[in-house]
């Protein structure tokens, strides 16, 4: 690998930012660029460097692939309208949806999601508008954990030896490459952003899918999505590193109204980490957990059971899947 | 249902016992019995109420179902051998992993090991010995369950409508069936057996299978085996109802030596519980979770990740299969 970790102590983040603006000036020049905006903390910074650099040259869309969490393209919408910058939502669920249908294996999974989204998606995106360049938050742990081989992020492609201009059309530029999440955070307040977005707990390129064991269909992402919601909803003031639902495949017996109801189980996992490279479970209090469970089981339909993650990263990963 | 519950506050087990006794004196008269002895509460009641009421002419058999935990065909003979019991190992572990190949669905599993057990172990051992009457711990709860439709326990045969002395020839005779756990456990507190027999957890009919999801093969009851023992050793002193460890089917990635291992997830519960109708997950440290974890996930070969179940009985029940 020979991109060099920018460290924390050692980033000066408003000179991190000048530097990366003029870079980009020099690069894209007088023509335009693309970018996707998810609303995590890389994206963001992503956006409002590529705007500060770029201006009006820098079209930002928010891709809803129908994975994304309730509520999600609105919110991020309406705070980037609100920092004057505007973002378009391009609807691309069914085209998503289709490329998961039939696919229980994570990594075919994470290639759909990429292929879909730099192939038709941006692809076509690109063609119409006819930006040459796609600015990206590629992060320091992003590259090294696909180098690393533990799995591929879909935002890694130069790394994998894939010539985005040759398959895809355009030059991808990662301003924030060298930097790890911490990194990532302080520019993103240097920048800016709201506490909401630079402290925002990291969700995973793949989304709710990698939120769901097996196969991914709007139905299975939609129970997902309403145990995320109680689970963020209740967590969100733990000051947790991060923190999911996780819908798994297999069944367990369960009962309702005095019957088996052979049932679906939620995972729960919360973090405490610096890095995302080590984790532990966060010690919450079991009555905590236990009022988690309850709104699970009781609003998501079909769940008869929650468990909580008690293992640390080694030997677990942070998601799942 | 007609059978009627007898209360734990309206049973004198003394009395309990004499009755019990001389009814079965009266229905096997001089004829002979068997019983199989899995180590449980009911079943260890039971052997002893039959020797009491019939001395040499009650045969008791482990039945070796290749199902049991680590040491436990072994732990259950020398400790009714102290009592002067003498209790024949029967090793039926190939028939029972015959008749479970393939089979992934939980009520295939119980019916594999409710037919192994009753028709192919029992009732060549009833034709090999001559005995017309099978003594068995079926309790309140397992009637009532089945009936409920819960589950299907694999003692509970007459209560759905299966003719024994027709279908397996002989006759079950269930001397505690109008007891719950805590009255059979008062009862076999009064027959004299030791604290470890009458305060010991309840364990399931299927016995490992019941915590394996999908095929209990050999090679997946082995993991849980292993599993079960550091569970068990780390929460026998905590005065909890119930503890177990589950193999899930499902994979979720982890990381071993740096590089990816999409491997297995082992699910913890630990029930208080008063008489298993409910039960609510018992609120252990975190640290003493996670230690668990830490154990399982060293010493069972593929094992990544480790939960702990934080839903109440209702909507999850006890067991998972």
């Amino acid at each position: 690998m020979n991109i060099e970790e920018l460290k924390l102590q050692e980033l000066d983040p408003e000179a991190f930012v000048k530097e990366r603006t003029s870079e980009l000036v020099a690069t894209v020049g007088g023509g335009t660029a693309i970018n996707a905006l998810s609303g995590g903390v890389d994206s963001s910074a992503v956006t409002l460097l590529g705007h500060r650099a770029l201006g009006e040259r820098l079209k930002t869309y928010f891709i809803d692939n129908g994975l994304m969490r309730e509520g999600e393209p609105q919110r991020v919408v309406s705070l980037f309208r609100d920092m004057g910058l505007a973002v378009a939502v391009l609807d691309a669920q069914d085209e998503f949806f289709a490329a998961l249908k039939g696919k229980s294996d994570p990594e075919e999974k994470r290639e759909a999601i990429t292929d879909t989204f730099y192939k038709t998606v941006f692809g076509r995106l690109v063609r119409e508008c006819g930006a040459r360049f796609l600015l990206q938050g590629t992060n320091y742990t992003d590259v090294e954990e696909t180098v690393a081989g533990i799995k591929r992020q879909h935002n890694i492609l130069a790394q994998l030896g894939i010539d985005t201009e040759e398959a895809y059309g355009y030059t991808v530029l990662e301003p924030l490459i060298r930097l790890r999440k911490p990194a990532v955070r302080a520019v993103a307040r240097a920048l800016g952003l709201p506490e909401e977005i630079y402290n925002r707990p990291p969700f995973p390129g793949p989304a709710l899918t990698a939120r769901v064991i097996g196969e991914a269909t709007p139905a299975r992402v939609q129970l997902v999505r309403k145990a995320t919601k109680i689970v963020e909803e209740t967590l969100s003031e733990t000051g947790a590193f991060q923190y999911m639902a996780i819908l798994h495949e297999d069944r367990v017996t369960g009962m309702r109204d005095g019957k088996r109801d052979y049932g679906l189980q939620v995972e729960i996992r919360c973090w405490d980490s610096e890095d995302a490279v080590t984790a532990s479970p966060t010690r919450l209090p079991l009555e905590v957990l236990e009022k988690m469970a309850d709104r699970i089981t009781s609003e998501v339909p079909g769940v008869v059971s929650v468990t909580y993650n008690i293992t640390k990263k080694p030997p677990s990963t942070i998601e799942a899947v």
